[in-house]
């Protein structure tokens, strides 16, 4: 086999064989395959596409570039829970001991942030003495005690990913559905998942800038994952404006906090019900996504939720008293407020631009190696739709300077407030197959 | 300026400005842009195409990446011809002394034949004692006092073309017709030619397989050369058979020296007045392509084409006596005969895979640094029209072995005798604008 053939196969729009797809992976990891060769195959790919086998054959092919996860020793379907990314998006944090809490077992590798994203470990570092660095065996070990664990993502887990997204990234071939689709899967894949639940973004603050494409994409990753054996499911929502209220690690903890005590934004809560439904029907603990949702609401009503994120918190070092005392993560020196420059309905609230600015603050990692200040970030007391008079607080700036200048021109650049304005949907489409 | 957001800009169907293209191909050049962003700069543009204004700034951009010819010091307009590749193309041996003789400057840098294409040059080195190798002045002082030289192509000449031609060829890219364009075009601007007259071939033999094709690369090559300040002409030749009867070394220069007595096939002749027409109407020697004919038959009647070829020879050290008792040229040990196995007319006599069969003789060379041997080639007897009893000779080897059954048997798979048969035209189209 010869890569320039494969390339050529590729940019003539023909199916290449699993083989053939496995061979071109396997070399490109093994580095036999140069760079310059596989940038030309990932543009033709972009212009050509993939059929969903040679996805699958991609996506199997990378999680088996390098470690695979092995949860066998787990009782039960393990459902991991992946979203494209999103501002804001605090739902893993709830969502793993309110699953937990019904008998889900939750056994989730996380990464962290990068850009305007945030990332799960970051904001459970933000917890006192949260320890995310397990070996597998206590991991393995909290899961089948405790129903739930959270870690960080082992540094050999799809390494062809991890060199395919790299180059991507400097030859304009990021946006293409089955080089996405690949990614994400092969990473859950290789995370040890029987089943997968998928949150795909939309709209300014995400990846699929049309519901047209993050429909593609859905749909794309909930079949590969039928052909692959891992039932998936996937759910478009929608990432024009942040998802709850917190943006920023510790406010992103406190958030999960009242949102576990039923206090929480009820956009957030109504992610969480539903990308939980799936992860309890996915698992076999429900029949229906009805059934499913009706278990965690009672959960989460009667305290069962709350108590197992308290438990997992305990579990793996942290100060478990946050939960009753969550303003003592409230650290940030200084509370500024925004304020609205007219009276009116918030009409717009750019999701990515208010990550951009949180992370400005240093809620986020421009590079991989910068370190994050945990405390710092933005709560927003409006959201779209919501009416405002001029003067009142739009949203507060939590940082650690005064220096911010910057970061409000930057928020007052995309908050919109005009005379009428409708609330945009939270879910656009639920995929099941 | 960022090589990933040039890529982008590529990929999305964009004009590259001037600018921008110049800064790719300078950036390049000097290894700061990397293979691994030119491989899918050059994949995308396989897919979206370039603009004409883009080709243009690419060929210059390329032509300027090294050394450029200065052939100012020479009287007149310098015309350049070039083919696309073709099998048993005699026609630089003829044109060169044959438009000299009408008075148009021939100042010509040839290559080496690769693959069962063939090379001026390494035919010209057939002629004992021939020097290819001459300074810059020499070469100038030779053009200015006789018309006409031809040596080998300076090593640092498009030095951005030879490094993306590398790229290419191990990538799938080769076959894109602004890449194509800008390649050919950058090298003759190079080697400083005013004006140029192109041989595009098509047909199995060619890099063009179907006529569209060709016709697109043409048009395309004139509409640049005009934005470049260099006026072009094209001829659309057909290559699904070889040109003339000759394929080898030594063979081309006797058909050359026969064809320029008057003696030679009429499709080579005919190839000669048709391209050897527009360059003395480019070096503006005539005002018509008609009255240029009439010019250049009449300098091959009377002799004087004959004797400029005999003054280029002497002048650059080779042996004139060749071109008198061109026998002695032949000095292949064994000439092997090979038989119709049937009665009927030629009807397929496919170019590509004869100059393959010479190839593997050691006509030509299948890797950059091979030797060649210039004794050895096909001599044609019957074309594809003509009729053939069973058992007449089709063709003969020249060879320096008697171990040909490989050789022969290529031969004979891709000669076929049939019913009927029409002799394919030999000039497909002539692009003048």
């Amino acid at each position: 086999m010869r890569m320039v053939d494969l390339i050529e196969k590729k940019r003539d729009g023909k199916e290449l064989s699993e083989n053939e797809i496995k061979w071109v992976i396997d070399r490109y990891t093994a580095n036999e395959v140069p760079d310059y060769q596989m940038s030309a195959f990932l543009m033709a790919t972009f212009f050509t596409d993939m059929t969903d086998k040679e996805i699958t054959a991609m996506t199997l092919a990378m999680a088996h570039s390098g470690e695979v996860i092995d949860l066998s020793s787990i009782a039960g379907v393990k459902v991991d829970k992946h979203s494209t990314g999103g501002v804001g998006d605090t739902t893993t944090l709830i969502l793993a001991p309110l699953v937990a809490s019904v008998g889900v077992p939750v056994a989730k590798m996380s990464g962290r942030g990068l850009g305007y994203t945030g990332g799960t470990l970051d904001k459970l570092e933000a917890i006192p003495g949260f320890k995310i660095e397990l070996s597998e065996d206590e991991f393995i070990q909290l899961v089948n005690e405790n129903q739930v664990a959270v870690i960080g993502q082992s540094g050999n887990l799809a390494p062809a990913d991890k060199k395919l997204y790299a180059l991507r990234d400097v030859t304009a071939t990021v946006n293409s559905i089955p080089l996405i689709a690949s990614s994400i899967m092969s990473k859950k894949i290789a995370a040890g998942a029987d089943a997968i639940v998928l949150d795909v973004t939309t709209g300014d603050g995400a990846f699929m800038k049309n519901l047209e494409d993050a429909r593609r994409l859905a749909k794309t990753m909930v079949r590969i994952g039928a052909l692959a054996n891992r039932q998936t499911m996937a759910v478009i929502s929608d990432m024009s404006q942040p998802l709850g209220e917190a943006i920023g690690n510790s406010l992103e903890v406190v958030e999960a906090i009242e949102t576990l005590q039923g206090e929480g934004p009820a956009d957030l809560l109504e992610m969480c019900y539903v990308l939980g439904s799936q992860m309890v029907v996915l698992a076999k603990k429900a029949d229906t996504l009805v059934a499913a949702r009706q278990m965690l609401e009672e959960s989460l009503t009667s305290g069962k939720a709350l108590a197992k994120f308290k438990e997992m918190i305990q579990n793996q070092g942290g100060d478990v008293t946050v939960v009753d005392h969550p303003e003592r993560l409230l650290s940030a020196a200084y509370q500024i407020p925004v304020f609205a420059r007219q009276t009116g309905v918030v009409t717009k609230l750019v999701a990515n631009e208010l990550g951009i600015a949180a992370m400005m603050l240093g809620a986020g990692r421009k590079t991989k190696d910068e370190a994050i200040d945990h405390a710092v970030g933005l709560k927003l007391h409006k959201k779209i739709g919501e009416e405002v008079a001029v003067g009142e607080t739009l949203l507060t700036i939590y940082s650690n300077t005064t220096e911010v200048a910057e970061v409000v021109a930057l928020i007052e650049a995309n908050i919109e407030i005009g005379d009428t304005s409708k609330e945009p949907p939270l879910i656009h489409e639920i995929i099941t197959e």
